[in-house]
């Protein structure tokens, strides 16, 4: 550190910066990846205020071109950033400084870090928001196809972990389909709330330049300028809002990525997992394990995590911009890594999950999965459903008993449950028969599926 | 607890639940709540389940009028809740089949208490979006015209709690508002994707019954019936963005109720609470406490600890249905009454907030708040920001040695620090002067506020 | 809501309490909970005040009297809990004062209410920590008895839900035990924490009374006074990191119960839950649902979320007591109400935990679970480890390709993949021989299991 | 990525993991952090199999020897991490061999990854719990001398934010030092409970070679082997039990930022921090930004999040070890760097906070904080408190009125609210009469502040 007092604040001060305090308060580790927006907003910034006047034609092409130059440098990895510049934004405004002269200097003119960081991350989370679409789209993509391919692909349907009802691959599929199309329009609805310019909000009262708010905003495709100024430097709604989407994307994934881990396991053998997404052990020869779903499911606590930092962090603060709000960054920065790369991991594997077809049949067939289907064919015949839960419930008692499923029972037997059982009672009591019934939307029959999947399919090609 | 194994399930079971296990699984001590949403689900059921020709309309009427007197009983305080009988759902059909015989029973044709509990809880928490959004208007409206009403009320405006830059007292309020007006939107966005009719999923996998659920949907008001049966018994994404859209309105309720507590104190003074919103202390005569802020800023951190639960509850669940799921009743349940209150009790007071006028002016007359209008002065004549912003840093440190705010030095004390000062510094070293001058959307210019308070009331107007 | 400003601090208001406002704000309701720790409190508050001469012996009398009248009310049910006297406190007082008169006004000579219910929560935590306790010594005595009797069951130990090496039941058990051994252990850390004093801060700083700390700590079983008042009054810690600890437990629980749960899955079959402990399905007749392990992992997110609660609670609040801290019971009491009756369920059910041996045998004897101790056997042949691994891995994906477990390969099959195999290789490919040979402390090996069953036990019995 | 399989657990695999897994799936990123005690633990591993014969001492040689140069180059910078080789164990065990043949193979005998990370990470943990508490250490005396410097300086204290009663400086500083005490006090239980050798655990199951874990335990200074090894490798107790110690802290923290920002606002101008460890703005000249306590207490949140993160991945993991454990480091070294960087930042401030005494005092005398003085009063009269109470209520509504503090009132003004008053009452409504008559232990009379300061110091000198 140096032993002068900060140059770009250091006017009133009597001492320098403890060196440790510097590094402690310093941001410039962490929110040096929004260097391409802050230059976005600069040469926007730039172009408004040439607009009104305030800067000439001539500054304006040298910032443009200074700051064209800096971003090669960075992206180069040719740039120095420094600890003393605390953050992005001064570390590029030394770099323009230090290409174009005094006319660097007047860039700032009519804004402050507070707005300029508030633009800055609204600019980078709406991209990484579009990048984060894009996977979901992609993954979507797949189960979609995978649900088409597998239309009438019998599985057990499970509830409490319990056979319950045979339903299909594509069904189940599809259910993890409807809660990603729910957390694509969340996103949406994220993106449309954040996409409003906070700069010219200064410090947090405005500026006394003329500045054309709508001018920028439209450079930058916002809707429109924030209605208000303390809340443009102080707001972090997005973010949080992000980081809730996200947890529930999160949640999802934890979701589907138990099943997984569950389905490639030696007890159910559902789903063979390509190689590629798994990796052995140092130890165990044998071991195939789905590191994959299981890292994914691991990091849905990272996101709940960040989410929790970030309600903390606003908690209580009062206007305008409090140094509390430099913790944004580094919870909302590694939530969209963790969800970029999570659904992009998943959407590459997804198309190559492999139902194991026999095995799936077989544990729906045991396990009296059919037993519903038997109540209701006894309803049918006029039997109240309490009733027929009833009777059915003792067939199935009298099958745990003797090892036999309700299809294995000879027509005697059923019969000794209830004397409206005929011969016709096999029909419903087969897989195939017991998914074609549940024939209405929403309903697990094959024929229902294929139309879902159209219909999702249609949807995702409207995006 | 009876002896018996249940009547609704036991048919295979060999042995009756547990007492302590009955009360610690039951739900009915909390989920009577949905009482009036449970009938509601229940008579467009049977609406539709005589629409397709499986139930009379005899038999529909019997169901109506024996719900209506269960309704009439329940909202009494005569009906008699049995955990025995375990959910609401249990309860409410039993009282049912006692009143109107076998009918009763076929109510729970081709549904399940799977679908019918989600169905509830959407009904319910539609309806308590409604009650929350009409409370957030009211609270907004009151601010809006406190806004209006002290556009021209100077005080100072803080960052890092520090004096930074006069401000407007309507401005200020404005900035509350910006941030409940975005929570309204994000209710509204809740609420649109919460409304969707799961009925009809059955236990999981749809039923076998011709159910007809777009008419269902439609007698209940719902945009659409979900697209997939195993989702809509296992989704409870609604409960979850609910809450979290909950955790942010609490958290800027947390930061208006952080402000009035510190301008309440005898260091701020900058406002007077009515006598009926505080209380005393039982051993200090003389305290008057701002209770309702302190228990708002409090109540964040209920609602943040709701949001956990529900997204912890949900992690890793295998579809469909599973028991873990009756736990998200009780946070979403308390959030809605939390949310409700704590708005509700804002929205009473907010219009009696009053600021006490020559104090608030005092504070921004202290403390060097004009600093950034003298930088921007110096500017104007010629000179980079980031020189101004020195010069005027110097002048401050110089004032804060002789105890001098800035309008009170001489000009020739000013011409210390910059020659490029003449006497019209004086114009810009006002308060009023200083306001004023940020005049643009967004800024607390007082014709900007009054601007501004007339788009929210008209948005308002159009809820 | 009385038309007149409250009894107890209305002496400076000029306006009574908002009916509104008197109910969001009070917390009778809940706090009531508190009402035997509250007398046990005053008793000694009563006993000490007249050690030191503040009330004579017959003032003592009478307040240790009406205040033994009026816990006999609250326990009958016969007592009339007021919202207008805020809390549990002043109700009580109230009640004391119309008994016995004047006097029972002087009971809150030198405290305040701060203080007191910052004892009254620790005198409540206390004994309530103490039921944990004893639920969690029973659920452990539980779990070794079944850990005992099995210490030569085999099942499949798993990593990433593979089959990864043979392991006992018992040991299996045995893990869970150290989990909650180490939960019993904090909870005597937070006990140990809490158990101080802070009666006799007052409102905040302390009294002019010459109160004895000492001699009420002594009366109330505390290890001493607090050191500070302002502390005294404003501290939670006790009520937080009792919280975390219900967490930790909570996460503990949710692991046992996730595998239970799959363990009672079809696909598993390794464990027999009694009915009495599980539910069935409205509409599936077949279905037994472990209620009681799903319901304990869902409550996982529950005292998750009360955590959260009260640390947000208290993030950044000023000394000393503020309003927000009334927010801390309602978590506490239902971490408390959760963590007693789960463990209490599981205390019930764990010694009749039924595990299916042939099933678990069968798991284990498939899915190379020896393919270590096959890699072992060719390293004590002299093969660095690493290549070892290899070879056994070669020999993997051939019994993969062929359908066969090591075991079931001939010697000639085996030698393919290293010619260092004998015959005496199929000693080390047995499951029993895999178990007995992990022969150290912490290891499997049934012997293993007998002695850590044992000093388990000792543990427990010192307890 | 090669595009071979992994040569440590590649035999049984077909294709090589998918590029973009391997970096997922990668921890060397991270991990590389924990190379030292990775190395620790390796040499101790390596005495010990020498001891009980796995290896020669030559080879035990070979492998200290290449270790110990692994160490050097990777402090020096030189050593090239490799995400192929996953984490820092196979980056260092590849090095290993790389220098010392064959033998570097050897050292995995009898152990596997699983209690390898476990056996670092407590390690590492081990030493940090030392170093944050040396810091706490340094910023307890920092206060506790503050305190003591400051027995009998007055400023107001608060309830509510409201002034309650007049306090010490000193008295208040150690109400921070308690919080502290707790904090240093769990991280002892912390460190006792995860102070258990993991190592010997292997996979899962144990390990089939003659290993001596206690002997292994003692050369890493651990108290003794832990029990269980599914437990062992599964168990992340510590990792949660100090983040949620840690959050407590960041909660204290938090507190005292959040009154260093109120007291170094121009409202209460109580403190005046050195300007080292404050910034300025760019953009208005004047300010001078309490940096460092706003960044703690925004890092609360962050603390809080890693716990929750924490929470969540254990949550409902069956046994034993699952890749989502990796997880568990990221918030657990985030948390060791923000606390013991914060308490640092805190410990370098502490003891050059300058409490502002003129203006402290002036506080305390306004706002009537000697109202429970008077009534205290005018008790030993003879009136009962609620009575007393009463009042002064009415002598505070009154002096609000006429603007006049209690003490400026004449006594004829007081005897209007009871005859009881006399001239001697002025003693008790000074400043310093009131402090000093709170004379117990934890009360803020000077003299009780002078002791405790003794006490605490003296605790700290034991430490």
């Amino acid at each position: 550190m140096s032993d002068q007092t900060n140059s770009s604040w250091g006017g009133r001060f009597s001492e320098p910066t403890d060196a440790f305090v510097a590094r402690y308060t310093a941001s410039v580790d962490f929110d040096q990846r929004l260097y391409a927006h802050d230059i976005q907003g600069s040469i926007a910034h730039a172009k408004m205020l040439t607009k009104v006047g305030v800067l000439t034609q001539a500054e304006c092409d040298d910032i443009l071109r200074g700051l064209e130059e800096v971003r090669i440098e960075i992206e180069r990895g040719d740039f120095k950033w420094s600890i003393e510049l605390e953050d992005v934004h001064m570390n590029i405004e030394a770099a323009l400084t230090a290409k174009i002269g005094i006319t660097g200097k007047k860039l700032h003119t009519g804004r402050s870090r507070n707005d300029q960081v508030a633009t800055d991350i609204r600019l980078y989370l709406r991209d990484e928001i579009d990048n984060i679409g894009t996977e979901l789209t992609r993954l979507q993509e797949g189960l979609v196809g995978l649900a088409a391919a597998h239309s009438d692909t019998i599985m057990p349907g499970f509830t409490h972990l319990q056979t319950a009802q045979p339903v299909t691959f594509g069904h189940h599929i599809l259910a993890w389909n409807e809660m990603l199309e729910r957390d694509y329009d969340r996103l949406l609805d994220v993106r449309k709330r954040l996409n409003h310019l906070p700069l010219g909000a200064a410090a947090l009262a405005g500026t006394t330049y003329p500045i054309d708010r709508h001018y920028t905003a439209e450079l930058l495709g916002f809707t429109a300028p924030t209605e208000n100024s303390l809340d443009s430097v102080s707001d972090r709604d997005f973010a949080i809002e992000f980081t809730a989407a996200g947890a529930i994307i999160m949640m999802h994934m934890s979701r589907f990525s138990e099943e997984l881990v569950l389905w490639a396991s030696a007890q159910f053998q559902f789903i063979h997992l390509p190689d590629r997404f798994c990796t052995g052990s140092s130890i165990m020869p044998q071991k195939k394990n789905p590191d994959v779903p299981e890292l994914v499911r691991g990091k849905s606590g990272r996101v709940y995590g960040h989410l929790m930092s970030l309600l903390t962090l606003m908690k209580s603060q009062p206007l305008a911009y409090n140094k509390d709000n430099q913790e944004d960054k580094e919870p909302l920065f590694d939530t969209v890594d963790t969800l970029r790369d999570s659904i992009r991991a998943f959407a590459d594997m997804a198309p190559y999950l492999e139902p194991n077809k026999p095995s799936m049949y077989e544990a729906a067939r045991r396990g009296f999965s059919t037993a519903t289907d038997l109540a209701d064919y006894v309803v049918v015949k006029g039997i109240p459903f309490r009733d027929a839960h009833e009777i059915v419930g003792k067939a199935v008692a009298y099958g745990i008993e003797t090892g036999k499923d309700l299809s294995e029972m000879t027509l005697e037997e059923l019969q000794k449950f209830s004397d409206q059982i005929t011969a016709d009672v096999f029909d419903v009591l087969t897989l195939e028969g017991s998914v074609a019934a549940r024939d209405h939307i929403g309903g697990t029959a094959p024929k229902q599926v294929i139309a879902a999947a159209k219909r999702a399919s249609e949807r995702l090609s409207k995006r």
